[in-house]
């Protein structure tokens, strides 16, 4: 039997990109909220550590995922946002939602 | 503005179970070639360490995602498929795979 290659995979290649928990939450705020500054995302993704939100954005910017947008000049204020490339990933996140709303629950 | 908290929100939820790299490919396995043995997916997710297999197939299974089945008795041989609950989340692999198809691109 033929087996996908790592690169060959388009799943595989999608995580490659995506595929960590912290990413697909910086995500998911865009998605609800639009526009986050950096501040935003890590009061929101309590439990985050800053230089892991710095590398996670970093990876999401060079991807083509999320653009940096500075909203102030003085003082020099940024915001992120999804691109075109990062918006796709809208039918993949709402069928992650579906399935938490559908097979998981809320403890405590 | 009210952020989710992690409990609250069912993408969070949903990443809490199958928000990991091989845990996600161990799936795409299933779907894409049924029923799979701990061998067969040992040589698909090339590079996948033995134990850490092991560790994602008992979480997969403690998750109720996939079940095992004794395919002989002599000598027990198991394999390893995708419950309903695993079936369900087939959207959000296909829709990975379609962002990966138009997003990504097989390098070499």
């Amino acid at each position: 039997m033929e087996y996908p290659t790592k690169n060959q995979c388009p799943v595989a290649r999608a995580l490659d990109i995506i595929g960590e928990r912290w990413t697909i939450l910086i995500m998911r705020d865009m998605f609800l909220f639009g526009p986050r500054r950096f501040q935003d995302l890590q009061e929101s993704l309590s439990g985050i550590a800053p230089n892991t939100l710095s590398a996670r954005i970093k990876t999401l910017e060079a991807s083509g995922i999320i653009e940096r947008k500075l909203y102030s000049e003085h003082p020099p204020r940024a915001e992120y946002s999804l691109t075109e490339k990062g918006r796709a990933l809208g039918p993949a996140l709402r069928a992650l939602r579906d399935w938490g709303e559908k097979y998981t629950s809320v403890q405590g």
